[in-house]
């Protein structure tokens, strides 16, 4: 049966561009695609278009389901469908796959018409800055002129930061969720462990593993493993696992706590599913942003540009992507004399807080995306 | 030149012990062996030892130096010589490697006398309880029947408090610093991925690669790059490395950041020093250790039969072990009514800062060592 409420059967769209892009390494792609899904009508003016960008491990399926048997739905879909708080009776939300994804947009796993072959290591590494562009083209293909709202969580929210200073005019309100105007040293190392995780697998292959019928699955299972502990917070762990044992203890390497249990298992099912060459690209465009960068470091100057009306949310005991860090976002767009409500949401889950319906959360969204005018 | 107050040259001992010993996995050891050094003088009535305790990657070598030209003094040799907070001139201190170590003890690496092969796998899991047992022996050996005290931060302070409720009558003081009476959920997930990313590499041939000429450097490079986040606070390895690149940004995953070099520099150290199979039993010594855990998890239960004086030092950007975990322990204590001391010293450095010589922590110590009597 379908939820109440649920945006229903929904299906992916690929469109494909023939003009090149130019990626911000200097390196330009003479083509590329992207898989998309949309939600909702496009309203007669075309003023009610709404972009999600998604984080780490998303893709474009973000609401709704492919079949009424399928188990899960779209990964933000307690967010978004009818009456939720993205209402999709009032909105057109479009998701997509980012360029370098691995779930049917131009990426690493993509066939390179030179060479017949998958690109493997030879893709390039594509930025925030790159996924906003190519998002853009997506936009006019689309033929909406002006984005009713940009949404991202944790890296979405670093494009929806990026959208509303790269497209100043094409943003009427960014919503910017857990998220940090650039990686801390702290998140870089995290960053460069699992990276390292995926490139020392021998099965790696210096990314062509494809060529070799291999994933290096060893790697990417370290590397979801270590995601996990970051997204969830301390104390999210120990009320929900605590040092509570699967059994008696055996003194051994297998699992005796349910804390590892847990870890092996996302990160078993994680290695099955995603492609390693493009969790390296994901984690080093999250390395790479940084607006204030050409700014002598100054997120004030960098967002100097932007036109937005902003929502920027934080949790609490999101250790990963801080308050502190969205503060340094609102303290940032305030000096530029914009107009921005921000929301320290009380809750427990970490970083993962931003993908769950907490009440107070989603009433915060629902509010403010109500007053939205499109 | 040889530093003023140091302790200057030293040399390690070995000792073999063939009474069998219990281990609280059941096994038993028909003999081992510990490597050992002493700094300093056992006086007359034998009234003045302390006792080192090592953590994760620790040694017997606590302080001075094998030669005049050794680049790098013993591990805590800024705390320990004539005149340094815990001062040779008063103390007889005792470093040993633990039961399951990589330098020089009786472990993994260890020849078993029955098949003439290294044991790798077949080394039992040895625990918190058997290290205080096996030091237990080793005191025994020196003649000492009382420690002055029993010293260890981290992993060592969890020997500790061991000491302590193991041994009641022969521990007068217990420094337990950096520590907390279990590990919390994250820290077990840490710890697990460290030993899944050795357990992994294919080259730990089930922990059997002495045979096969082989270490597991990848996984142990792994699990030492994740093990320096998580010594170091955020705020520390913000102020060391920040967003700092190395050259102008390459737009690759090759090091860009100072963050990068540097845990890819002490990975690569650790992984052609350091024992896999050791480093296996280290973390899960931590894992294991939870003194209340047969107390209904009742840790005041499980201090009622100590009978130490106590020193408690946790450090503020301790994220590892935090000041909250050594209130617990201090809690505990108070409802035996035991004579305790707390000190939460303000520090950036994160779990790092036990070992480093911050003037406010030091003071502290030498003030709680200079009024033990010996």
């Amino acid at each position: 049966m379908t939820e109440i409420n649920s945006i229903g059967i929904v299906q992916s769209n690929t469109v494909y561009f023939d003009s090149s892009l130019t990626l911000k390494s200097g390196e330009v792609l003479p083509q590329f695609h992207l898989v998309y899904e949309t939600y909702g009508t496009l309203n007669a003016d075309k003023s009610n278009a709404v972009i999600i960008c998604h984080a780490l491990s998303g893709n474009h399926h973000v609401a709704g389901k492919y079949a009424e048997t399928d188990k899960n739905a779209g990964w933000w879909d307690n967010l978004i469908g009818p009456n939720k708080p993205l209402d999709t009776n009032k909105f057109f939300v479009i998701g997509l796959n980012n360029l370098g994804g691995c779930h049917g947009s131009f990426g690493p796993s993509s066939i390179n018409p030179a060479t017949n072959q998958p690109f493997g290591a030879s893709f390039p590494i594509v930025t925030v800055e790159d996924w906003v562009n190519s998002q853009a083209r997506l936009l006019a293909y689309l033929g909406i002129s002006q984005l009713a709202a940009v949404v991202g969580g944790s890296l979405g929210g670093m494009q929806a930061l990026q959208w509303t200073i790269a497209y100043p005019d094409l943003v009427r309100h960014a919503l910017v969720i857990a998220s940090a105007p650039n990686l801390t040293a702290q998140n870089i190392a995290f960053n460069e462990v699992a990276r390292q995780a995926i490139m020392t697998d021998p099965e790696f292959h210096a990314g062509d593993y494809y060529a070799y019928n291999t994933v290096p699955r060893r790697g990417l299972r370290i590397a979801r493993m270590l995601g996990h502990i970051t997204y969830l917070s301390d104390d999210a762990m120990g009320e929900k696992f605590g040092r509570k044992l699967k059994d008696t203890i055996k003194y051994g390497f297998d699992v005796e706590f349910e804390m590892e249990s847990y870890l092996r298992y996302q990160g078993d099912k994680f290695a099955g599913e995603f492609d390693a060459n493009t969790y390296l690209r994901m984690t080093r465009a999250l390395d790479y942003y940084d607006p204030a960068l050409e700014f002598d470091n100054d997120l004030s100057a960098a967002l100097k540009v932007a036109k937005a009306q902003f929502l920027v949310v934080s949790f609490t005991s999101d250790w990963r992507f801080s308050p502190a860090r969205s503060r340094e976002i609102v303290k940032a767009l305030l000096d530029n004399e914009l107009t921005v409500s921000y929301a320290e949401v009380t809750a427990a889950h970490g970083h993962d807080a931003f993908l769950m319906p907490d009440a107070h959360y989603h009433a915060i969204l629902r509010s403010y995306l109500q007053k939205i005018e499109v």
